[in-house]
């Protein structure tokens, strides 16, 4: 190797040491932490990520990557040598370009708005937070403007997540689909409700553990290199390759909600657990792109986890550790049950076919409030708007609408939600290919086996980790760039079939 | 506060976050981590190791020192800040002294050393961890000699956990310490054997975890700044102030290991968390000693968890708990079980009377590897003919022999030992003190209120945390120094009441 990479990767491995250590940090916060070591934790993780970023941003990282061009000229692009050192050039270029003092401002900041969002949620009281809100928008547009030559003010926010991607290239996307939804989502819910009291029984916290367990095992999730706790808010984080952690919470009176949790978690953990071993504790052992990452938690969680071939083979088992629960119902009420469609108000608790609206609302609204067109203080009127003109439905106080999610009091306003779509439209399309190469996987599905499903997106998304950019992951796995007709496809089919509806 | 006062503080600020952050992953090695995670936590333990003892060890620190010797001077020197200057003062003069090419080629050792150990130990068999524990032996020597002027070679290891302690106090301590239980053991053990079979039934882990966790409460431990979990080995680590945990290894086959590992854990909990809240996150914020430490584990297990008053208030709850196991079983018959005095092989599972004898054992025959009396391949006979003539019992092999304790197959030779007795003598001192100044303390245990005993500890030990020394501790505490007589007396009392003793 040469001895100028060999260095770089050295100074590269201690920034990657703090950060996972970071993340051990967070994770215990989230988990086992009690309540009284909260204010430790906050300077323990301010040391941490303050070495991390002079670490990261040491001139002498900056000297090394010049020194570096050249020779990764000569490397063959595709190498993960290549790939690292475009990839730090990059998170370099960036992280110079954003002044610490104003890290260290926004981060405080972020600390502040997160507790009085916690208390404005309880109070259900938009009015709290309100103030704090609009210094958000300000940072946001601050740290977008560290980035000028954009075309949407959105986009350097978007790009943090989501590298290449653009205002220009989701919002007609956005558009089609959208469109697409809009007629299915009035067919379905002019059809009496589904009933799915079945999932809304008694079902003890330790036999929903120990199911989500066995399927997440079933996926593939090594547990010598993981484990599932419980925590307020269900989600993954990786300490490395060999040991990526998934988290999920139990409601006894809902089988839904852990269990879909666990699936849609162990597709985040797989993928990690998926990537090259050989990337360990360097930047490339990460995902490609946030959406590439949510598209891997969403096609398993949805995909196959609300698939009929899936409960072929997991109904009989579910019923036997739930006879009582589960007795007089049929597989194919379950399977309507757990793919009830209806008009709501939470995002997290939507159905697939209702789950992107209450997405692209988030995204509609925060490029408003960006472009200056839409003032904080209008935003609630204005959630309620859009929810009732795109849902049917109108929040009976802020805490069911625009104080729901906790994206936009405790990071940036835009840069996030657009993933979450991305996710489930690139899920179908990834499950397109996979179907195309190997034909048996719905039966395999249906006899319990997962693994050639697993197989194949490891081969072709999981391992290569952030080494290729995630419009190369897909041009590479499917054949070609980001597609929404295999999502528009699989959901009318899907759809159409479960409410029988007559699509043209 | 003098601005060089406060740059000092703000730059141990950041080697305190390293090292707290740095005890966060160790704890959850030792609790949670899968196996996978392993090599990772070894390369983020060991940068965060490296970034502490480089941030200590900066120049910048040693100027700021040095200006503040004069100003040390003109504080009060109770003072904390007086105390943080000494402190920080004789810490970063040792630090120096330790080339940091030692401290790497000793970590790195002691990784191997302990998976070779674990290794002999299960494969009963000394030999094959031989050749690594005399490079210990060499590296211990090679440590002390960073310190020269000693009086004895063990002296440099033992003032790193004992600040003061030195073989020319601990030799002649030890032996009328040894003076006084040999012809007590020789009594008790030419008796019939105590029977025990009550604490050997089959005891439901949940339901011996909470009994643990509400002696626990009972004694004082906040449970709002700590939490228990289980592991391999019992453990105790503070965070900061805020965050206190400990662990517990439960056999459902004996009631009393994972009682009394909680017992003596959360005593060493109780000093951690009542340190005073100003010294958190600073040097302050420990024990005073390893040997101050041990005394309070020692007292809440054998001087409190062991008595008779204890119990008067326990046992009834205990018996309501495990009805049919301790059904037929007198509050008298629990009392002198969980008191079996018996000539054994295991430290860790040795009663009060002996327990010291085993200490004294490891101590001597460490003090003789250092001086180079004793050769490494000759240790497990000499273990062996020194339990015979101490214990009158000879391991039946090495494994509940020379290779039972993890101590010299992870550091030094030398070094630890000796705070296990000492803090059995000081708990004595500690408790006669405090009865002393609040006879009531019995017959308020006896009622099931510790309160009045913690807050005397607290009062006149964990409050401080390391802003007096041991000695200063001690004498502040008790009014003299380190006093024997009150550990003789208290052994002597207990044990010759039990079995019925008359001893001169």
């Amino acid at each position: 190797m040469h001895p100028k990479l060999q260095q770089l990767k050295s100074r590269l491995s201690e920034v990657d040491n703090l950060n996972e250590a970071n993340a051990i940090l967070s994770w215990d916060q989230m988990t086992f932490m009690p309540p009284g070591g909260a204010d430790s934790r906050g300077r323990q993780t301010a040391t941490l990520e303050k070495l991390a970023h002079e670490k990261f941003t040491d001139p002498e990282i900056g000297k090394l990557l010049e020194e570096l061009q050249p020779v990764a000229k000569e490397l063959p692009p595709d190498s993960a040598d290549a790939a690292l050192i475009r990839i730090t050039t990059h998170d370099y270029e960036k992280a110079l370009k954003i002044p610490s003092s104003f890290t260290a401002k926004f981060s405080e900041h972020n600390s502040k708005i997160y507790s009085v969002w916690a208390k404005a949620r309880a109070e259900r009281d938009f009015k709290l937070v309100a103030p704090l809100l609009e210094k958000t928008l300000d940072y946001s547009r601050e740290l977008a403007n560290f980035f000028p030559g954009y075309q949407h003010i959105a986009d350097p926010l978007i790009d943090d997540l989501d590298e290449g991607m653009t205002v220009a290239i989701i919002q007609p996307l956005f558009q089609k689909l959208r469109a697409g939804l809009t007629p299915l989502v009035q067919q379905i819910t002019s059809l009496p409700l589904t009933d799915d009291t079945c999932l809304h029984r008694e079902f003890p916290e330790a036999d929903q553990l120990s199911f989500g367990l066995k399927v997440a095992k079933k996926m593939g999730y090594d547990f010598n290199r993981g484990r599932q706790d419980k925590s307020p808010h269900p989600f993954t984080t990786s300490f490395s390759i060999g040991d990526v952690r998934i988290t999920t919470r139990v409601k006894t009176n809902s089988l839904a909600e852990s269990l879909f949790s666990t699936i849609h978690e162990s597709g985040h953990a797989l993928y990690e657990q998926g990537i090259n071993p050989d990337f360990d504790g360097t930047s490339l052992a990460t995902g490609a792109s946030m959406s590439i990452h949510e598209s891997q938690s969403r096609l398993w969680e949805n995909l196959v986890g609300r698939s009929r071939n899936f409960w072929l083979y997991f109904y009989p088992q579910i019923q036997e550790l739930f006879p009582n629960q589960l007795r007089n119902v049929s597989s194919e009420v379950f399977y309507r049950a757990i793919n009830k469609v209806e008009r709501s108000l939470i995002r997290t608790e939507a159905d697939e076919v209702t789950y992107n609206l209450h997405v692209m609302i988030r995204f509609d609204l925060e490029l408003e409030m960006l472009e200056g067109k839409l003032a904080v203080k209008d935003l609630p009127e204005a959630w309620n708007s859009r929810y009732f003109k795109d849902l049917g439905v109108i929040p009976t106080d802020d805490s069911v609408g625009v104080l729901q999610d906790m994206h936009w009091y405790s990071g940036t306003i835009g840069g996030y939600f657009q993933s979450y779509t991305l996710g489930n439209i690139l899920s179908a399309q990834f499950l397109e290919a996979a179907l195309k190469a190997v034909p048996s996987i719905p039966t395999e599905i249906a006899a319990g086996n997962l693994d050639p499903l697993h197989g194949w997106l490891r081969e072709h998304i999981y391992q290569y980790g952030h080494q290729f950019t995630a419009q190369d992951i897909i041009t590479r796995a499917t054949g070609r760039p980001l597609d929404l007709e295999p999502y528009l496809k699989y959901i009318r089919n899907k759809f159409g079939e479960i409410y029988h509806l007559s699509l043209s």
